[in-house]
């Protein structure tokens, strides 16, 4: 990869998961702010939103840097012969940064302090299991489309993640980033920073046992079969 | 078909069907419990979550397994001439399979019992009616859009069992393979197993009458008159 | 057109629009019934069920009849050319049937009285400024997208339309036959038949408006500037 | 530009800001009306009535006059170089024009009085500092898609907005000729006159930081990397 093009993959890729965390832990705030104590309307606005923010930047960030925003994703890329394996920790690290830098966005925006530790308890077998789940679907999802179709990425992906909120005990954070970011907030969306190593590790889990069950099933399409590649 | 396919095929429809009911019957809990009681905004977020996870799923199996997750539809794809008689059997098992795995998965990730019976009573005609006209609707659909517009069926499908959820009295299973998964959760998404039969009978009738109907309807589309067929 | 296509669209016609008022009568009973007097939150179900019902029924039937449902539409298309007057009438009728028969559909899903007479007032200025501004947006939204962007077609109308309900006072009916057909239900989205004229009237001269408008508007655009003709 | 055509584009510019603000204002007091209160409930059907009705304006306006409906999109357009310099000001001023006439129309519709002064207080730090993030993420987006995607910009642009309602503290504005019309009505989605000036200042500092950052990050994309021209 030139390093003028891995400039702009580390730049895109810190600006919008920047953004992404500014949209799940705002909208997460607002959404509680104003739910008058009904969490599933709550809830509602707070994974419509993220739906919503997501489709956007994936395709707006998709032609400048892949649009992973989730270490779990360039891990798997690097796998798939993507991404070169020696550019992964740059990338990984813009992700990182830019979590960190979306959380205190959103607290600027909605007047929340700087920085607080999120005491919300996400602990226990069903969330951990829950992980497992989320990330082996949105790796799944991304394999699945990716190649064929990436016209419908941002669909499937935003799709996915809006169902996600609601069929896993944990709200499908399916993201290392993501959970350490969230780890920074006491607010709606946070995460209690004693919950955050076991969620990225079955979050790792859950992807390569996704990206090893879809090298298998997509190995065997052949073009015949195979819808052509999109135009858009 | 060639042996490898099918495997994949039949994997595939597996796992997207054990996803696919893992989203009903997990964001029927999740609604539930977030909802506070009103039941019109759990079955949005049901309805919804549902329809992201669908849009997923098609999405990415389409090219893997034709995304069919119903015993129904693969009937209709075989009497359309889509997929060897000879393979239905498995197809329809992996469907079954799949439905069971799913249901259990759900209560895995939300901390219920392994299995748990329905009491969730939807006997009466108007859930009989019901069904008959949802799944006409969904055949009808995936007929309609299916050969021309390929790319177009995530879309078409999700957003018709959005609507369904709604417009039907039985909120739309339109799936014997989902109609006797579902009664094996006491979850908000459950089902008496008495009324398992009427459900797949009549969701049996629904598609036949639909792919009779549409065999006509579209049997006179010229080759001029049809919309091309998409590139993507 | 032939005698056998022309069939199928007056059939195709009766069908969907038999569908789009089961599902706008059918979302209207279950939002009402489930959503404990919040009618904000019935609302919410019936337009997201109606968008998502008419988006899988437009991708459906565009092929087969043109995807009306909707007399304005109807004889707007005729204006334009793309459908002969001497065709019109039998088009328009299965719209009215076909609406009428979604209405008993819907209360044969729900138990409801085969027929019942709406009590439901939408007279005075309001919803009658309503029903001009919501049908001149619908048929301006056709106009824009049908020739140059077929495909669009189903998302732009039915995003339009899940707008539409909220910001008309009237729920944007913007439909002569929708609008008959719903003064047959005395459910969530009736209408008193004394009101039906007023809107049926208003309907025609706002989507009268919109094809003048746009005859004008889109009557510049050279071949250069105009987006390519989608493929799909 | 041809003069013919700068009138069409002026008149659609017109026409679409003009429902752009009947959709903001009239879901708005729909939403308000109808919620009992509870303001999520409210603002969800708001936001996503402003989703679809921004989308379905956006597919059909595009071809017309470019569906800016606002200045600082026409002059990141114009400093891009897709319109003269010289046209701007009658851009403007129909944007200007067409969103005062929008919040007429929605007063009109739902029986307000005519002009009504706002007293909606989104003074302070938090709202300014979410109007930069809101419009720089918008033109972020649009210039991301605009030149490689065009078809995708109508779902990306609404998908956006449906999110930053939720994730900003100002509810995304991100558009002066919408925040100077939101003065003229005493509604849900009004904002006092007194902090119009802040916001539109904002507004035009986010625009213009975004086209500098996504100048660079959008150079580098060799036509080897981008994605195809899409034919819809």
């Amino acid at each position: 990869m030139k390093s003028s093009s891995l400039h702009r993959r580390v730049v895109g890729e810190l600006v919008a998961t920047m953004f992404l965390l500014a949209a799940i832990v705002g909208s997460g705030i607002m959404g509680e702010r104003l739910a008058g104590g009904n969490v599933a309307v709550a809830l509602l606005a707070n994974s419509l939103a993220t739906g919503g923010a997501l489709f956007a930047l994936i395709a707006t960030f998709q032609p400048i840097s892949g649009a992973h925003f989730n270490p779990v994703v360039t891990l798997v890329d690097a796998w798939e012969g993507g991404l070169p394996w020696r550019n992964t920790p740059i990338v990984i690290l813009a992700q990182l940064v830019g979590a960190a830098f979306g959380v205190w966005l959103a607290h600027l925006m909605f007047g929340e302090p700087w920085i607080s530790v999120s005491t919300h308890d996400r602990g226990g077998m069903a969330p951990i299991a829950s992980e497992f789940v989320a990330t082996f679907g949105l790796v799944a999802v991304i394999l699945g489309c990716a190649r064929r179709r990436p016209d419908v990425v941002p669909f499937a992906v935003s799709a996915y993640i809006v169902g996600a909120y609601w069929f896993t005990a944990s709200t499908a954070f399916a993201n290392p980033a993501v959970t350490i970011a969230r780890s920074m907030t006491s607010t709606f969306a946070g995460i209690r920073p004693v919950d955050v190593a076991g969620f990225a590790l079955v979050q790792l889990a859950g992807g390569a046992a996704a990206a090893a069950l879809f090298r298998w099933l997509l190995s065997g399409a052949s073009e015949s079969t195979v819808v052509p590649a999109p135009r858009c």
